[in-house]
């Protein structure tokens, strides 16, 4: 399987005040793609640790995709942390100052144009919603923190990446709580190694149950789980609340 | 500063199924208790990459985190990868097993029993939610991943966490854009070193512009930068759209 990772860079994330939801997009994205996200990271706007992170994940990983830290502000350093990380130079790129050009006009002052300053060798990333690119350097993506910028960034390099067959998945919601399930389900998961099956309880107002959600690539062997699936827990009288393929 | 980081453990939420709420349940937390959250990672149910997250985060750090993976499902590994990152044996305590008794009385079957599974050394964390009990292991704190769960336990532990002064803050929205005031804030950073100014423009409907946030612990010194930095959106021409202590 082809993998991804994911570094989420800025202190309004850790600090509470703002939600991430590009990890969730990201997520989204590569399981469409027959891509694993292997791992996330949301780490502060700082440049050691910036620099260390994206050498740490970029080895052994297809994919790693950075949101945040790309606009103009004195606390936007991913795009120098990157080309220290790689070692190569960082400085204004003409095709790059030329897209904010034709978007800024006039109002194209200084710092703005640092957002034209890509590391040397890297690859500019289309951003339709508010034209600073992106970047690609190797196998690392650097993306805008926003998150209506960050998705447009996504939709821009998605058809490059490639990735194995997708995982299909299978849920079922029951009333019946997980320690009522759990050893006819280790049981199942043992017979099926190619299917993923996670269990995910919940505490409602309306009852108490759980969640069981089968996942593979090979949609018969799923849906031969499937039926195993609520073979068992029709013989644990369990009644399916609802059921779904995602 | 005292210093947190948190590892959120569980395929679903790399699969992108779930998004995850409790890294800003925590961050917030820690923010009111003067402790400042480093990092977070996002890891699957994999026990060699939870037991080297455990080991690597938990040194050069006060608190560590983790939520997910502690119930009663052969996916459920997490309270076995912290004693083999710890090298200490696990097994069924009878403090833990007598909480679980109580509560499940005859339906305490073998696999909910698991859930009373503690590391050696460990001090248990109370869940008054789902009785369960979460555990502390030296600076980690291992609890479970379902949000009113997880929020009960930290609620638990909350009053044992010794921190500094609580981050103060103060934010402004204007409808200038970020590149608009890029310089001018600069220089307000510089003259507040120990204020963080942090610059995060949003695209609307009703509108572009960008939310101004300085943090300090110190109340007065943040009242000064915020007065100067209201001082230089008026000579810049910005209106504030809205203003608020956090």
């Amino acid at each position: 399987m082809k993998t991804a990772a994911m570094i989420v860079i800025g202190d309004e994330v850790l600090s509470g005040r703002t939600r991430d939801a590009n990890m969730n997009t990201l997520a989204k994205i590569m399981n469409d793609h027959g891509i694993v996200l292997r791992e996330a990271r949301f780490i502060p706007d700082d440049e050691d640790i910036i620099v260390s992170t994206i050498n740490e994940m970029r080895m052994g990983i297809d994919y790693v995709f950075t949101s945040g830290g790309i606009g103009p502000t004195h606390d936007d350093i991913t795009a120098s942390a990157v080309a220290k990380a790689f070692n190569v130079d960082i400085s204004i790129r003409d095709d790059a100052r030329e897209i904010l050009e034709n978007f800024y006009g006039d109002d194209l002052n200084p710092a703005r144009l640092r957002m034209a300053r890509i590391p040397a060798g890297a690859k500019l990333i289309d951003n339709p919603v508010s034209q600073a690119p992106g970047f690609q350097l190797d196998n690392v993506y650097v993306m805008a923190g926003i998150p209506m910028v960050f998705n447009a960034m996504l939709e821009s390099v998605r058809a490059t990446l490639v990735g194995g067959a997708p995982l299909k998945s299978h849920s079922l919601r029951i009333a019946l709580r997980e320690g009522d399930i759990t050893d006819p389900l280790a049981t199942l998961a043992s017979q099926y190694p190619n299917v993923q099956i996670g269990s995910y309880p919940f505490f409602k107002g309306s009852g108490n149950g759980v969640t069981l959600v089968a996942r593979a690539t090979n949609a018969d062997i799923l849906a031969d789980c499937v039926d195993n699936m609520r073979r068992m827990l029709h013989e644990l009288g369990a009644k399916t609340i609802f059921e779904t393929d995602l």
